[in-house]
């Protein structure tokens, strides 16, 4: 099967069963109409189950399983989880935590990246695997192990940190100039002296945290290529990934990671039932950002979900009917080659029995297995089809799965959006507590729901093109992006940038003068003192609208003021620069707010929502060819009557999803 | 003395005195008509000021005042606090928690129940002291250990553990196996991998978390059975036991120990004021279970309980007027041989300066002393009476502390308590938060509030006799237990199983095709998908009730539908097998609606409350020749017109409890 | 410049800088009129970049400097943050917690006190910056360290802990003894037996964890008299402090301290913004009471405070316009001998680079610096001025800086502080959480909201000339303070003495025979019973104020009841000794319910608010020689109608302070 057509399947573990089961699991994975299972995962204790012994022999027979029934193999290195035998013998190659406890082996994930032993023993699988499965007719994508994003602060690490800070940093008073090491005499006179950011005293060095977590991706990132070159060394023409785990306690900088994948691959877990359809479109808008920045034309791939549940504050809330296709579709509607699951058939022990798959405990007979058959049919239907074949129908409930014939179109709004910027907030011990991938997501949600097509973009991405662009909280800027924003501003871009902006360098220095120092001649403001506010409370501005969280206290020497504070003192400015405007907003919003700020700047940039006038709950993704929609509200929507044509009739019923070919106007 | 006369007395630490507060002590021990005194629980410095060096001539003159007053002497030996000089001279010796530290002595309970040397001075201390007093005249009752309970995760846990895995598993592959251990890669080639579930990564795996608490409960067991018989080798007749805390972090299987004991003998700590009775009542009647099914008949003794508090979130509420002799006497009516106290006299010093006491520091001069010797009264006014002594008067405030004579009458209902369940739940990663006992105990609760005389049971008790039998998230059910539920309906019991019952095995492996697995086909439903609710959220079922917590999604083809949620599907079924029937309760239920299904249950089984209709707060309890009755309220009640006699007066003064010989209708 | 004159300044760091940086700053302190740069507090590595070799030359300049501009250097030794070379060289000198995880350096204070290696290079930088630069013209002051305050539990602390017990306690049996050691078989046959109170299982021993705050005290202010004596043997004449931290985790016992500095110094920094006022009144009385009770007259400094914020739950709340100078004065009305604050310059990195500054980042050119340099220019206003020169103005915003001219008058009553009760209550499992020196600030600010002048005393002080003594929680009393608290009443004082006071002697252990031991004769009650009342709960006593977090039942057998429970029990007595008077008060009150209560017994001791009438927010604070004014309120009031002089107006801004010769009325 080719290599780009629709992923549809699971992670599947057959060696938690019983041969007999497999053919059952072949046999339901066809009729679910199956393209893909990722396999191999967890899977290193069986795979070498002593030092250097090998036994391929079941994983043989699954592979040939897969290609005898038509489904290709997502093919995992099994690293992320040494066996049992690995830790005994290398207990230095432990992962330790900050107050120097070194886990052990009993969960998963128990590793030091930076230990050679480990580093030598995953390369050795990862080349037996190779040179075993590299032409094997099933295999379609190499997986390299599994969500890379283990802490360590051992002493390999303090070694190879040591050599980092060297290369990063060339003289050791650059890097006390860079941490600002004068701060609590702090001042290292060596590179002996320096230790990872073990458990100390007090506050920490905020520029030391940055660094350990730029150095842990990169230690990550060098495992990684050092797997995918070894696969590559065997079967050069080898399609390698690895999926990214989502999540601000990962050190994973996984814009400039999409670089070293074939595919950008992600696992997407929301956090809350009713946030599913918003955190759906922000993890996908950000996967197809960083896929196109680094070069990949904005596909990518979800990787993991969860079939039947999402874990809220602990519960598993139950996905209800429907939600299954309309949330994979949703991903695929924004770029997604497919939609992969964890897991194919729920374990009957271990740490995660509990997490729902396709094929459930109770076996195929269920609702959810039912969902699962519909959406591969739904998936197959139109699997290589030319996109010209749908014109034979108006209104196709899916044509495709093929990305390649629907790819999403590009937005007219971009958000900014920088993981090391979201570590940097973190590592800092700043006025008030700041989430920012919540502000970040608070932004997009925005924009989502009122209908525009966003692009979630990190300081790689081309900007010219986008009418608006958003950059909420870039705590840290660095002068080349600072740039890059006054020329797109220059160039007629529509810039809005919110509080806590272009405040710090790369090594967390505040820039001086005023803020918000990289864009204060930008946005022609200037702001004296932050006040941010207590948890609860909030202030009316002069037009209406509710601030949180924060506020400032700023001149505008530069820019009109939009909008006030009580005491009138400038709130949200706005400085033109030729056809071009920069817009600062010194306060945090309550999400009408936000709203009602960003359809005034997207209206006068020219941006327009992909269908005008849709009812709440009712969502559209313009594709290069059609526009998908989807109804995530439990009523039925007569979409037609609201930018569609005028006069004819398309019903969404409750919870439904659709590709229509009928495209939305689009205003550039 | 006699062995079985009642218990009432505390714990006595006459080392923290000096001599002369212990005449005082003695003199009022009399004055309350004290029986038994706990001495030595705490006095290994005493006893071993160094290592091997003994002092028993403070020991000897306590006994010596013991016995010419007239009181037993309950002996412990010393081994949960072992002096300074033992952990500083065996530092390996200490208990080490999940991260590897070592915790020092400073506290109690510093010791790692599986170091050879705290085994060997344990054994040594304990056996110098039966050498010493087996035969004292004074000696009533031996108290091995204080609280068993202390978690350690050292490396003689981790060989002792090894050993422990391959006489319950036999071959590695079997552990393998029953672990899961393909989750994960967690399989292991040799038993020398294995470690205790230490700090790791990320989750753990249920089943090795729940083997290591099986383990480290033989662990103590086997300590405690070591002093058992160095005592019995001195002294054959000796009774021996040792104090059973409670709580859901105590890895002691008291089913299984009960056997072991010669009285089975519980610590009990309420956690609320105003749950004192209905905690009492499940704590007893659990004890009482664990006595039965061992085959002690249903007696046991309160080994410790505060004289005058409850802490209730940090907080030591002080229990009211009348309290102390209400709850001692609800827990004897429930089968204890007595109630004994911690503590006698309390202390000035140390971390327990602040534990009520009934000697408080004020003195003896209290509210709480009078009330002491009221008891003391009240126990002593009928002891050695024959039980038709009684019947001089139709109405006497409390005729015997001789439970031989009032021996508590067996229930009509059974309440299924396991505790290795609980650690089942508490080891697993559910769709959920679940409460193990949490939950056991709102089942029995209602029971006991709709006024019914309840045995708590764990899986080794005898089930027929029982009318009704209610099995509360039995989650952990063995193929035996299973089979034993199947042939108590199928001889015409009367099951009520609710959800998250019989799913997994021995092993924590889900039992497939469909929940509740072990039941399903008793209960003729089929499960499919779970649906926890989140916190603070309720469904109404369609006969009025509330339900929350948990739901799911089951069909019934083999059952009655009695309740129904909202879109019709079943929440609460029956089905009938011959005259027994099995119900299944696929929700969580408000207490009002736990009511109101029991109370339709037992009515159909023919069970009935011991005096129907008393009003709220007022408790009956049924012993073999008569009733005792509790009157919780602050309102004075008359309870004949109740169930009594009619025409006869009986009036229960607020806060009272009295006994009589009107034996309640009994319906079977 | 003299040494008693006004301190006005902040921390500079210099070294953080580039040197043109430091002639704006010495041009900006001479602009806002400072009089004292706090200067070396983090300064090792850059003083002693590596062991031993010395870099002076940047604090030469620093010096030279500020001597240059007429500002006065307040000298600080480094010792609290040893370079990133010591950590290294001497891994043993590090921090180690209670669980024996021994704490890195990147942060500050990562040293052990005990560590021999710590002391002697501590005392090496102090020397060599004594004989550099104790003779420096710009020298006003010594600042030993910074804020001491550092826990470790390591093996150099567990021997000299042992040497410290072992002339504390003179024999092991003593020893044992005062720990109640017989409790949990803590019972020491050796000193060698005895460590820190390190992790352990349960419950620690009360008076283990106070004799080991004590000894961290005195093991500190070993290391403080070490680099004092050392200053002082170049220099005698130095004048030497070390800055106090406030908050009960600090184990130094500041009464005692204060004996041994020249000029008593805390930091200050406020928990709630709201709370600023009544916060500073009682850190500002604590140190004045410290000051006086050491023999130091009641003069002292505020050494440190934030000049823009208050942190507020994580979260900076802002100063609004005025509260700097505000504040400032009303430490300065209390004894200050100035203000000074961290920082000077706002740092551009490390871990408090967003902590307020005099000189923010964004420059000189703010709405806060521009208060600093009026607050400079309103304390040197009148700096050198003689008192009588003021009388030239009725009404003197700010007549001097100088507090030898205008020294705060004494108060006429006074609340009882001693930090060393806080950590025996902190040490102790109490019948309830119990925060000490919260409820003696709740005290205090009924009084200061009363409009009283309250001195705050440690047990050492004179009592003598105070109407009314109040004695808030004084859990630990020892023989001695409870004889001067009863020569107090029968010298005609007026005492209120709270619950929970006179419980334990010195070594936590409970004084028999009725609560409060200690006090229980003088008071005339009989405390038989605690019973604390859960979060949220209240009695209403029968003169219809409400109890909260306490009650007791007691008798009173020698006093008269003044309040009553709602049962009639005693609540509030007082007991006559001739003239004198002594309060119990057995429940924890309302805020209006002490008022009541305060107020009444105030008037019949015959003592006066400062200014009888003021307006709710505005306070007044006697001097000798006039009165501070200070509206805290967002609303002009005038003043002169309520107790200045009939007929003479005297309006107090909103938000404004004042300093005015007529003396209020005082009433002994």
């Amino acid at each position: 099967m080719p290599t780009n057509s629709t992923f549809y399947g699971a992670d599947w573990n057959p060696e938690q069963w019983p041969e007999p089961v497999w053919a059952q699991d072949l046999a339901l994975m066809r009729e679910a109409r199956v393209t893909a299972a990722t396999v191999g995962v967890f899977s290193w204790s069986r795979l070498e189950p002593s030092p250097g012994a090998y036994d391929f022999g079941w994983l043989d027979r699954v592979l040939d399983g897969l290609h005898a029934h038509g489904i290709g193999a997502v093919l995992a290195t099994p690293t992320a989880s040494p066996p049992p035998w690995f830790t005994r013998a290398h207990p230095d190659a432990l992962a330790t935590r900050r107050d120097g406890v070194r886990l052990v082996h009993g969960s998963r994930d128990t590793y030091c990246v930076n230990a050679p032993a480990y580093r030598a023993a995953s390369l050795r699988i990862a080349t037996a695997l190779a040179v075993r499965y590299a032409r094997h007719p099933a295999l379609r994508l190499w997986h390299v192990h599994n969500e890379y994003g283990t802490w360590c602060f051992c002493d390999h690490c303090a070694r190879a940190f040591r050599t980092w800070l060297r290369e990063r940093h060339g003289a050791v008073d650059a890097l006390n100039d860079a941490w600002t090491a004068d701060f609590w005499s702090q001042r290292h006179g060596d590179w002996s002296e320096i230790l990872p950011p073990r458990a100390t005293q007090y506050l920490g060095n905020p520029a030391h945290e940055l660094d350990y977590r730029r150095f842990l991706s990169d230690s990550m990132l060098a495992a990684y290529t050092e797997q995918r070159d070894a696969i590559k060394a065997v079967a050069p023409a080898a399609q390698v990934t690895t999926n990214f785990v989502l999540g601000g306690w990962v050190p994973v900088d996984h814009a400039s990671w999409s670089r070293e994948v074939d595919l950008v691959a992600i696992d997407h877990y929301p956090s809350t039932l009713d946030g599913v359809p918003a955190q759906s479109a922000f993890a996908a808008d950000a996967a197809r950002g960083w896929s196109a920045a680094a070069g990949h034309g904005g596909r990518w791939l979800l990787m993991e979900h969860a079939p039947g549940h999402v874990t809220e504050q602990g519960v598993q809330r139950r996905k209800p009917p429907g939600m299954l296709a309309r949330t994979a579709l949703a991903h695929v509607a924004r770029g997604s080659a497919g939609a992969m699951y964890f897991q194919w058939r729920a374990s009957r022990g271990g740490a995660e029995q509990w997490h729902t798959a396709l094929v459930a405990h109770p076996g195929p007979a269920t609702r959810l297995f039912a969902e699962a058959v519909a959406l591969g049919n739904r998936l197959a239907a139109t699997e290589g089809r030319a996109p010209s074949d749908r014109s034979a129908d108006r209104k196709v409930p899916f044509p495709t799965g093929e990305p390649a014939g629907a790819a999403t179109a590009c937005g007219e709004v971009a958000v900014w959006f920088d993981e090391t910027c979201g570590w940097a907030v973190g590592a800092s011990h700043l006025p008030a507590p700041v989430d920012y991938q919540g502000i970040v997501e608070d932004w997009h949600r925005a924009l989502w729901r009122l209908g525009y097509q966003v692009d979630v973009v990190p300081p790689s991405a081309a900007l010219d093109g986008y009418r608006v662009l958003v950059v909420p909280a870039a705590y840290l800027l660095t002068d080349e992006s600072a740039r890059r924003l006054e020329r797109y501003v220059r160039e007629g871009g529509h810039l809005v940038v919110t509080y806590l902006s272009g405040i710090v360098d790369e090594h967390l220095r505040v820039r001086l003068g005023g803020y918000p120092g990289a864009l204060r001649e930008l946005l022609g403001v200037h702001v004296e003192e932050f006040d941010p506010l207590p948890t609860g409370t909030a202030v009316t501005l002069d037009n209406g609208d509710r601030a949180t969280a924060w506020t400032e206290h700023l001149t505008a020497p530069g820019a009109a003021v939009q909008v006030s504070y009580p005491d009138g003192r400038p709130a949200i400015t706005r400085r033109e620069h030729g056809t071009g405007t920069a817009h600062y907003v010194s306060c945090g919003l309550a999400e009408t707010a936000t709203a009602h700020l960003l359809d005034g700047v997207c209206a006068a940039a020219g941006a327009a929502p992909v269908l005008p006038g849709l009812p709440d709950g009712v969502e559209a993704v313009r594709a290069t060819d059609g526009v998908w929609l989807f109804n995530h509200t439990g009523e039925s929507h007569d979409i037609a009557g609201h930018a569609l044509q005028p006069g004819a009739a398309m019903e969404l019923p409750a919870f439904s999803s659709l590709f229509t070919e009928i495209a939305a106007t689009r205003s550039r």
